[in-house]
């Protein structure tokens, strides 16, 4: 490194390499802030140089409005715990009305970012986020500028964020137009899944998040799928024992890709985690968030499932034992919007726009991952916009029949 | 990794490590955009996927106002640079007045951030900022943040951008009145240091970036200093050839730290390359950045080397060796604002204000770097606002005479 190398004519040039390793746990809890459970405390244990006595940590904690209402008790929960356990809450605890969007408004990010400034917070403390995806993915940006990095502290409570984004390197919020234009790479300190969270979820929450449980299962573990497959119904039923295993067997799937893939940062051009993804995206624009999120994978786990067998690579049965499962969950396998204006893939509302956005995020080289089996994720350079016209009018045809 | 570890009670646990690595390159050329000179077009080279024929690569270029009053003719050679090498330049050159004063205005980042949406820039295309430290801080923060990253390629334009800050991991803007209160850890994805734009400089500015050279000689090579300390007479009659030597080794020393040092983004409690810069970014404040930086820091290693002399660290003949370099680069070694507030501490206009902002903003551990001699940085934990108080003392002491 650093050594000087002549390159054309009149310039020289140094080399630069710089590694970086964050390390974080995902812990799996229950009564997180019961004052008999020490966890959150030792999650948290402030910085002891050899030669100073450890000071109490400071943090701030950010609540989603939505888990606010449901458990009005958890802000005194907390305030007790953190004076049990002596953490320094810097702050009485920011509510703030979850849901995506939420990631449309800037100035909750500078909200967060001036409460940072103001309780005096520096690159030791915590920030605190306790709620869905929308909200984590807010506060953590606002964690990851402030100071460019305080410890972000992840509670996901909702299945979505517990089993899939809760545990990984993204933050981001909506901007001009585009949902997570403005973002960063950060790791979190910590994550915490705690299953008690999710009792409060009503039942399209609930089945909403596993839609990414079955992507990981997809690409990544056939295993996996066809234990989801066997448990459909105790999952519609609510056993929270097979939840909690189902969330914990995805959250390790993404961990090891995000770990050992070797590309955190997605500096290159290819994200296989996002199977189903370039439709999902754009359909919860189209339809103004009226789709979850998961709901929206679901639908664009169908839709890239049944081009990949229209297209000859994946197999009948496979196909169908997809679509039985995303179906048996409760999922719909299709919404008015994805047909609306799929045969005009140049309109401004076609479906067909995301795929440009994807490239244009991503950036690089079009690269969207498809399956050859289950558990068998591949990835492809490019699509025919026919045979996905024709994938859209077969799950229109059988959302019919459904209905009937 | 990824082993589950039973902890207290009811908790399990996954450990994730993720490691990331970032390359790139730091260049020294003249003539960067002259049509003969192919460095630029080589650095953004498109990504050549095997199985496409590469397209041009995208860039936006945002310039410093400053630099653009100097060279107006700079805008029209760079849109006629990007014309002969096929580089796709998506919008005219985008003209921000620069300076520290830019970095308080919000507005700024969303405006490049807008640009780099409405022009379709991906995470493969380039934004390329030429001017200043605080231009390229600033830019940086709008490319690091928009699709969580868009390359970056820095041109520094001033002796103090391009022998320090321009070849760092770090950018930022000014929030709720603390300087570089947000921004990320990002690596650029290349620098190019021109001296021909040194030439355009203000002899103020030409020296005034000597400080970081002397800041970095001081805490890690002696060698650097002495040849600094030889060169003073070279480098004040505006010797191209030894200014070009010193930014390389400053450069030099400045990469090999952060490629080496094991702590690139700042995670622990050390930065040791901010020696003199707890007082140096306090008295910028003060003086409503009357004092340009290398100016702030130049009085910032006289008052803590005087401290170190005072400490009984450092000896007596290396601290007037330190004091005689920055007056004969004609620094000077203490402004008004220094001692203003010096003898009460606790006062909102003091300089040891500066100590606590410093505290916050690295957080963790209080950590500064003094010197034991001219090569040899020490880091310490407490200090004694007592000998701080007579150091400045001695140096209002010192400049008066001086002034006679």
């Amino acid at each position: 490194m650093n050594m000087p190398i002549v390159i054309p004519s009149r310039s020289t040039v140094i080399r630069q390499s710089v590694r970086v390793q964050f390390d974080y746990a995902v812990h799996f809890t229950e009564g997180l802030f019961d004052l008999s459970n020490p966890l959150f405390a030792e999650v948290l244990t402030p910085d002891r140089p050899s030669h100073q006595p450890a000071k109490p940590s400071d943090l701030i904690v950010v609540i989603d409005g939505g888990l606010n209402q449901h458990q009005p008790q958890l802000v005194n929960q907390i305030v007790a715990y953190c004076d049990r356990y002596q953490l320094c809450l810097k702050s009485e605890p920011l509510i703030l009305s979850g849901g995506e969007a939420m990631k449309n408004d800037a100035t909750l990010v500078t909200e967060i970012q001036q409460l940072i400034s103001d309780r005096g917070l520096c690159r030791h403390s915590y920030v605190v986020a306790i709620g869905g995806g929308a909200l984590l993915d807010l506060v953590g940006y606002a964690a990851a500028t402030a100071h460019r990095g305080v410890r972000l502290v992840r509670v996901p409570t909702t299945v979505l964020a517990q089993d899939d984004s809760g545990v990984g390197v993204k933050n981001s919020v909506n901007a001009f137009g585009k949902k997570n234009f403005l973002g960063t790479f950060t790791p979190p300190y910590a994550v915490i899944n705690d299953s008690d969270f999710l009792r409060a979820l009503g039942d399209r929450d609930w089945i909403a998040g596993l839609a990414e449980a079955v992507k990981v299962a997809l690409i990544k573990d056939a295993t996996l799928f066809e234990w989801i497959e066997s448990s459909v119904k105790a999952l519609v039923d609510r056993d929270m024992g097979v939840m909690r295993s189902v969330i914990e067997q995805s959250c390790r799937h993404h961990l090891n890709h995000i770990g050992t893939y070797g590309d955190p940062f997605e500096m290159g051009s290819s994200r296989p985690l996002d199977f189903g993804h370039w439709s999902a995206h754009r359909l919860e624009y189209l339809t103004d968030y009226r789709l979850r999120h998961g709901e929206a994978v679901a639908i664009g786990i169908a839709l890239d499932s049944t081009y990949g067998y229209f297209s000859g690579m994946l197999p009948q049965a496979d196909w169908v034992r997809i679509l039985n499962v995303l179906a048996g969950l409760g999922f719909a396998l299709w919404v008015p919007e994805l047909s609306d204006y799929a045969h005009q893939p140049e309109h401004s509302r076609s479906v067909f726009q995301g795929l440009n956005e994807f490239r244009e995020h991503l950036g690089g080289e079009f690269t969207i991952m498809l399956l050859e089996g289950i558990g068998v994720g591949v990835e492809v350079h490019q699509v025919k916009v026919q045979t996905y016209q024709r994938a859209i009018d077969y799950l229109k045809a059988i959302s019919a029949l459904e209905g009937l």
